[in-house]
């Protein structure tokens, strides 16, 4: 049996609208519509234009779709790195991309704290980097960027673009996107979508980053260059044959977040977030994972669960909810809860309620 | 208003069955399953080994999961091709194949012939090819390789890996499989499941070939490298987090196949192939595309209207079916027919009794 309320990080728990809207879906012959009709244009534009609306992104910035942010780590590589890369890594998803960028065999390099640490805002950044990466949330350890650290980081390196992998936070943070050049995340996170597509924003300097690299006969990829995507997306469309219906289930979740209002889901997250650190710092067997709270995550939230790891997934199991595993390493001794718009204040009630019954 | 019946070549109509598939995911929680669980390594071996099954394929045959037919344009070029493609061009999708090569900075060679054209046995096929791409069904020309043409390239180059798009012919084409390196499809044809999903076969010569690239230093991608994607397989995983409810729906409707019966699904191909073809060969004003015999694809039929394209196409709609537009610069003056295994051979009957109805 499959619990009721998913507190996974990935792929979490579905918006609760979705299942409404994939009925529809089959009803209107969403997903045998062809991605060259008038009908997809109108669903892609709803989709990219509302996320503009929803997350106050420029009208400069454009929208790709991708089959994962993992192939979004690989097409930035490709298209807006010529050699060097600089990568902020604290946890396995921020150590991937860098990996990517050396087996694409460019040149990049790294400042690397434990799992679990944020990053001082005074690090220096080699003068020849030409993308700086930061992994605003990481999924794996529940370490969060602030966000004026990712700016100041941008301000002090105006050469380099500067690249935000989004992917467990969105759309709770409100970005200054006129700070950010490219911004990504997948949908199976935060948005509440059955996975399978990714999203990438990027600004005109990455388009013309990409053109230049393009220029001197290095390959930036094939169906899915920034050149290729642009041309495309311009028709509100795609250059393959896209996750049509992933990309209309998106569109409806989008608007129906703007409906519910974004203050309203950032407050609410906020305030989500605040009940289970409470919990977590005043419960006698279980604590918070991140101690420093300026780099706890709102959305990926992390407890050090130690040898009660396995009878606190049980306990909750039996209450009809699915706590996330920790994540490699801390799989037997944390415990991971997304927090994203779909989980209402009532899960989270009963979440702490639940964790608070859980003695020594 | 959407017409019953879709014939267009892709996207096309769903199989019969996969709204009620779609349904039971929703009710399983198949769109928020974690692609790391034991209950999705079941869904993936379930795909996989019933396309085993099906498909007649060796159990030497890896399957890879990708986003897109597209993609896997690119990832054989990467992996596979350290210089030399060879292409067999006839229309735009041979065409894409060889242009990808290109733009990832390979050298790739072609032989092209006229769209509508299928290609003489006896073509000679350079001495340095690494991996010879051969279109086994052109979806813009309806037009198809014979398939001991193709064996036929594949015995006299026994040096090169031997790679075979059946983007829209499977499941109808019986391979012989342990004659072909590699094998790929997308699922929104034959499969007629919603897009977002590719599907790559490939032999152990495949496999030998992209690590030997890899160990002379030559970048063959990152996440979706062919020694990722095999890693990932031998557990039923895959490398990123994938589209798991088109997985687990080409498993529902692999199985659903399977009870049919494969024997069954490429008789009433046949049937309904002669049934139109028959049509366009005694009709006044419409006719078959493809004048030799042996090159007309049996899946996807491609009618010349010329000036009456437009007046058959809203005569079509009228009565509940969608044809495909030609493609192209063919959009004006041809149709295209799907025949795949969702399309009846009830809807194929009242297609061909409307194309009687129509007279100049």
């Amino acid at each position: 049996m499959i619990p009721n309320i998913n507190f996974t990080p990935g792929p979490s728990q579905l918006y609760f609208t979705i299942e409404d809207h994939a009925r529809q879906a089959f009803k209107d012959g969403i997903p045998s519509l062809s991605h060259r009709s008038k009908a997809f244009e109108k669903i892609s534009a709803e989709a990219t234009e509302g996320l503009r609306e929803l997350l106050n992104i420029p009208s400069g910035h454009q929208f790709y779709f991708t089959g994962s942010a993992n192939e979004i780590w690989e097409r930035i590589i490709q298209n807006l790195v010529e050699n060097q890369s600089f990568h902020f890594v604290n946890g396995s998803f921020s150590k991937r991309f860098f990996e990517i960028a050396a087996q694409l065999n460019k040149h990049p390099k790294k400042i690397e704290v434990e799992n679990g640490k944020g990053f001082d805002e005074h690090i220096q950044i080699p003068p020849d980097t030409e993308l700086i990466a930061i992994t605003h949330n990481e999924t794996s350890t529940g370490v969060s960027m602030p966000l004026e650290t990712i700016y100041g980081f941008g301000k002090k390196n105006p050469d380099a673009l500067l690249v935000v992998d989004a992917v467990s936070s969105l759309p709770f943070p409100d970005f200054d996107y006129s700070k950010l050049d490219s911004v990504f995340f997948s949908v199976q996170k935060g948005f509440g979508l059955p996975a399978g597509l990714g999203v990438w924003i990027v600004n005109d300097k990455c388009i013309t980053k990409a053109e230049k690299i393009l220029t001197k006969g290095i390959s930036i990829g094939s169906y899915h260059t920034i050149p290729v995507l642009q041309a495309h997306a311009l028709k509100n469309q795609t250059p393959e044959t896209p996750n049509v219906l992933g990309i209309y289930l998106l569109a409806k979740v989008v608007q129906d977040m703007i409906r519910r209002g974004i203050q309203t889901i950032r407050k609410e997250t906020e305030y989500k977030a605040a009940l289970l650190y409470q919990t977590l710092d005043q419960h006698p067997i279980i604590s918070a994972a991140i101690k420093d709270k300026s780099y706890q995550s709102k959305t990926v939230i992390v407890a050090d669960c130690g040898e009660h790891t396995d009878r606190i997934t049980k306990f909750l199991i039996e209450k009809g909810m699915q706590p996330g595993d920790g994540y490699g390493p801390a799989k037997k001794t944390q415990l991971r809860f997304a927090n994203f718009p779909t989980h209402s204040k009532e899960q989270y009630e009963l979440l702490v309620d639940s964790l608070n019954a859980v003695r020594s």
